[in-house]
């Protein structure tokens, strides 16, 4: 709750003066689907490509916001609920900031990935479903997880003991069990363009 | 295959390269004083004179944090703590995103300051004191809270019912009880200047 006491301010720095200085508009990319479906090689695939781009981005995962920002939080229902909310707003900030912010949890619940949507205007979340089938995520299992997962030593996994809500109407889905990384990502950059938040050619100089 | 891909997920985008893209390095300003001491006014001063020079800046503050990511969380002790950690963390992302994060919260506690300081590398979190006695801050009461807290309306306000611990050794003191907005921004920025997180002049282009 927030007491009374809290004041609105007015920056002069606004958000369009930063989109106009980066040459790029700022949107959210969550990336979303099973563990093992390459959210994250996807996500730092189609940051590499923005940053060579001149485009100013940030990647949050688990790597930088699980030992940090949620490190109080465990893996129970209202604590991975609270994770996305988090992730949520701080992705927001990093939009207002100018940043093309891309996040990349498996976010498995519907209601969770819609309550970030309506933080933010629309048409600036854009939830990207990176479908891969399970067979083919536990076959990877890079990090050993479905495997543990199966023995019961990991509870409330995603995709074997816990559900995984597939999203209703993704702006982008990529079928990363199938395609080649670097066709990822041009599906997804060919989406921002068309959308206009980047420019069709990288521009001349930056 | 694609398959043999999925371990390549960290990031290639790199904090060094953001700064060399950005042409200035990254770093925390962290304004603390009483209420009604002008960081939100010093910090925002700065971040557009900052953003002229063609900075990638941005404000944490009341405005943003405790309506969004911060939410939830109240005035008590423990909430006021949790505040100033998840600000820490969020400042330290950005930091990472390669951004000159300004941030002004009351943050009155030394210990709370000094958490987020260990959060970082040495030399990215510079303290900045808004020095201005509690009268004139009193006299001021732009939002008339100290008025309520006389009053008994608001407990534990800074400066009236809960202690404002000084910061022993900050890296800069800025007497924003005296000094005209403008000299307080100049103090600041000759600050950066010296400790080569920006140049002495600005680009000529960006």
């Amino acid at each position: 709750m927030v007491g009374t006491n809290v004041v609105w301010h007015h920056a002069t720095v606004t958000r369009v003066r930063r989109e106009l200085l980066n040459g790029h508009k700022s949107v959210i990319l969550w990336f979303t689907g099973l563990s093992g479906a390459g959210k994250s090689t996807l996500a730092h695939g189609v940051e590499e490509h923005l940053h060579q781009r001149g485009c100013r981005t940030y990647v949050l995962d688990g790597d930088n916001v699980r030992h940090g920002l949620c490190a109080d939080l465990g893996f129970s229902a209202t604590d991975r609920q609270e994770n996305i909310r988090r992730i949520g707003e701080t992705a927001k900030l990093f939009l207002e900031a100018g940043v093309l912010v891309l996040t990349a949890f498996i976010s498995p619940f519907r209601d969770d990935r819609a309550r970030v949507r309506k933080l933010v205007p629309h048409g600036e979340f854009l939830e990207i479903y990176c479908r891969c089938p399970l067979d083919v995520c536990e076959t990877r299992d890079v990090k050993g997880l479905y495997k543990r997962a199966r023995a019961g030593e990991i509870k409330d996994f995603t995709g074997i003991s816990s559900p995984y809500e597939e999203p209703v109407a993704p702006e982008l889905v990529v079928d990363t069990g199938m395609l080649p990384l670097e066709d990822s990502v041009a599906s997804v950059i060919a989406m921002l363009v068309e959308r206009g938040v980047i420019r069709a050619a990288p521009p001349a100089a930056s």
